[in-house]
């Protein structure tokens, strides 16, 4: 039994983390801590656990007696919180699985431009949690950046084009859409239930803090410099993400090239069901796993390729990617915990 | 390893049958059926299984074959079809759990007056599948009539105060709500989602058929005859059962009382949670699992009490039942592949 | 044309009131107050009013001011705050609509022991604000104490059946259902869109103070003290109430005599639409509208009478009549700015 | 009064058009028809227009006879039928506005390519039914093509730009999101609630009709033949379509120049709401009217605009937009029947 932490346990990736590893039979969760509801049972906030993890939250403040007794810690915390448990847990052996941004980026700088505060763990040895693309360093790494939801979609569905040559780097545009779950937990009127029930909007246009990390995952396949476009858009749905990525497809590249792109990146994949040219993936097909489904179209009057993938946010886009990276690192079978059966309809 | 078949695999209990029994550790799938989809693979029509579940539906023709190749088989056929299979497999000594009405009623009149068909199998040795109240019935069964959605909620919500004498008995109203998932996938126009979307709205009152099932286990175990109101309501969400219960108390029932008949009856029962008096169980906080979560209520001015159920209707209202059933009756643990922690949000 | 103001205009039931008096030929809006928001454009809060009202925000502070300057004043303040109102404008000429529950107890009592707070105006000259009941009483009346959401759903439907003396006053259980709106614009994590998405819940069980409301109407109606069982649940939708009441049938009480008792007491009212027996309302079929649909049933083996009532609880359950208070109030044709077609799908 | 009569009043887009022509002070509704449903009451399959629309269905069989009683005929009916009312109509004074696909396109070649069906009504004097983009030719015409509902949002996003020569009109894509009533009133499996509910998905991509009629539209505009992407989905909610429409900026093109553009074509537009740069329409903020509001912004980085444009898909995407027609072709002030405020929350 491995003992891990969860810091941060009361968002919706908490949450989630603590139900998978509730499942885990080689993980044994340590502590799990909130500031704002330290000293509380963790079902008293979410009821769904009662039962299942009375576990009482403890504070940040403990964070070295955490670290010392746990082997691993998974941090759920606003971006900018987790480099400091990072600096504080550096001189320890226990290693870092992190949801939050502050260690995806390669370039600290990129992450400072789009989050606008200081990196204070510029030398921090990590790697970007995207398992499909980064397995080998995530098996060693102390630190692990866990990727974002909308970037696991956005990368995962472009991959295999953009390694192999096939599309325009320049051209590809992501239009993705996902459930309010991906917003959190906190409070605000545009999440308030009458607000978006019945509604559909996007936000963030041209500034989402998720396009920097598509980028820097495209340019690390293609070696080369890749702008893109990314839109999100909010659905009045739970949980769930659809990306839409379109691309400029190059001169000569067949349908046979794209699909044999996908089947050799992605062919021995667990977690990623290829369904084929001219197919659909519907969020809902994906619910509550961590399944990433992949369908794509070509569009000869304009020589467009796009793909469509899907993922529950919470699962392969949080918690259930850190738990496949977990895996990963502690040297476990990758599917541990995360074999399950999409909760349909 | 016990070897299983499904017939009629195709509708959502059938297909929520699959999902659990694909992470049941004793269980294979043998086989599983459907008419009107013979030949095609159960994840054509179900995309959330690709990859999980591949096999290929077959027909009722040949049902002598697969009875004979299974050792329990789970019906879930419309009414009036489990009695066809019930009574051509007679001889065999395959075991059955039927998630129909088919083998829910001792009185086969009722049967026949509320759903409005002869019953072909009177002499069928059954028992009705509610383990909570019915488990040393269930054990050695040849054939289990498996407990319906809106009567598991009603009838463990009640059962405890019809057994221990502390409500009038015709002062019994249930005021039911469920997520559409209820009404089946076959389509209408009542099911359409834009007629149901933003919507609530009652039906079949004072004629719905899980009323005389409710009825029948509460004179179980009280010994009265017992006549009640059963209002069912449609929720314009997918999964999830609220029974609202409404019942006088006798004179000289303390809240004690009434706390005490929930602790005896299900203190021990693993997937009963007791929230206690004044609280509020949600349809989510059960959502995907095999829990009963139960809330009660006193109103001092009318001398009534409230209590609140919640269920998954799939999921303990039917498929997780089965398996409950099915675990008992093969002489498993009985939480088997079913301890899994809701889903949410 | 009527120079009208309101007082609390940025909550739903507020934001409702200017959609319908926008569309009132001879209403004018003269000013609208928010505490929180004053100096704001309410287009700023509300965007769907952008270029159709882009007044601006004023404080209760100008409240004299607003009084003498206003021939009607809608008040959509929470419970508590409008009886102050009530008091500074008691010597002006201005007449007063309440949307809260300040003014709707001719019992004081009742109101202070429900709501916990002392009442500052009881002399106040008011009268119940549900017109189908009560028209007369407000032609002349100073003070309107606009009835509630679920109390216009409740009261309008068991209103014939108590007036005919045709059921058991004692008896009555009202199980309601409301959409989200009814909860008010406020945060609060209980309406925070993925925790009540695909989520159905009841609520103030025993204690919801819409209970001492419909039962002063019911003994308004019959002569005789009424005591109720009123329970609410939330509905993950935007809009709508259902209520779903349920009576013991007198003796020799016929289908005939429930169905007259509703054709003579609402054959001729404009917003009552009578479905008959064996019917169903749906809340959608009402949405936007001013309408009350009514349906029920008989239980012939509990003998209880079921009675289902839909209503848009900002409309009818609110805003719209307030409006139609102001219509009958004011002398004019009673469904000015309120035949609208409900908005279906 | 005008007398106008709906052919195919049955479909949502047919409903939605006779709630609209209810309020119309001047027309005068003389026919309605169904062939499945001949002889019913439409107020029997809308049970929300009870009281207001009791109108009993006639048959198309009697064209001839509803024609020459009528002075406007709307047509709502599946592409290729509208085509035969067109021509069995041809010599009767009476003018048709078709909400189908029938009579959108000048080069009815187009039209045979995409609807895999032959045109029989090849040299109808037709025109095409966007009042912002073709009212002149609209006021004169014999035969409207009332133009579609993604098609409405997208060229109204797009037409200023294109029109000035802003934009590359080969880099166009626009991805749509649409609720389901755009899907219609037929059963089918995808729209049945519990598989959309909770659930988002693309479909038809590269090959959705609607993409031909943008680019005639917008080929008109600018005189260039424009290709270009479109991209539908479908999000689980009953109204409201969201267009995101994407195009790369030419050289020396500002933000004032795209703002100026705009505002020309579009600021003394009754029914399009200019939010300006840096907003973000919403679906429900045009609910139930006949708005389609606009925003758009800039990504400096890859020197695209992104263009936000929502509407009603009922109302400005189809029935409201085909009063509006009616309007100006009948001489009327344009606003008459569809300036109502939208339905929020």
């Amino acid at each position: 039994m491995v003992k891990v932490s969860v810091i941060g346990a009361t968002g919706y990736a908490g949450a989630e983390l603590l139900s998978i590893l509730l499942r885990h039979p080689q993980a044994q969760i340590a502590h799990i801590t909130s500031e704002s509801h330290t000293g509380k049972k963790i079902s008293e906030l979410y009821p769904h656990l009662r039962g299942l993890c009375d576990m009482t939250l403890e504070s940040l403040a403990e964070i070295e007696k955490i670290g010392s007794d746990s082997e691993f810690i998974f941090i759920a915390l606003p971006h900018g919180h987790a480099m400091d448990v990072g600096l504080k847990l550096e001189k320890f052996p226990v290693r870092i699985i992190d949801l939050g941004a502050d260690y995806r980026f390669s370039d600290v700088s990129i992450y400072e431009a789009w989050y606008n505060v200081e990196h204070k763990h510029k030398n921090a040895q990590r790697v970007y949690g995207l398992a499909e693309i980064y397995r080998n360093e995530i098996r060693e790494a102390k630190i692990i950046g866990n990727a974002g939801c909308f970037t696991t979609a956005s990368i995962l569905a472009l991959a295999p084009l953009v390694k192999h040559h096939l599309i325009d780097s320049n051209s590809i545009i992501v239009d993705a859409a996902s459930g309010v779950s991906g917003a959190g937990r906190g409070l605000k009127l545009g999440n308030h239930f009458p607000e978006l029930y019945d509604n559909f909007k996007a936000y963030n246009v041209a500034r989402h803090r998720h396009t920097p990390e598509i980028e820097q995952a495209l340019k690390d396949l293609s070696g080369e410099e890749t702008i893109i476009n990314f839109t999100p858009h909010l659905v009045p749905m739970s949980r769930g993400i659809l990306a839409t990525c379109y691309a400029s497809i190059k001169e000569k590249v067949s349908d046979d090239m794209i699909d044999a792109a996908f089947q050799k990146m992605y062919g021995a994949e667990k977690f990623i069901r290829l369904l084929g040219k001219n197919s659909y993936p519907e969020t809902k097909f994906v619910r509550g796993s961590n399944f990433c489904d992949i369908g794509w179209h070509i569009d000869e009057r304009t020589r467009r390729v796009i793909i469509l993938s899907a993922i529950d946010n919470l699962v392969k886009g949080a918690a259930g990617q850190a738990v496949q990276n977990f895996n990963i690192a502690a040297g476990f079978y990758e599917g541990v915990a995360l074999e399950v059966v999409p909760l349909y309809p």
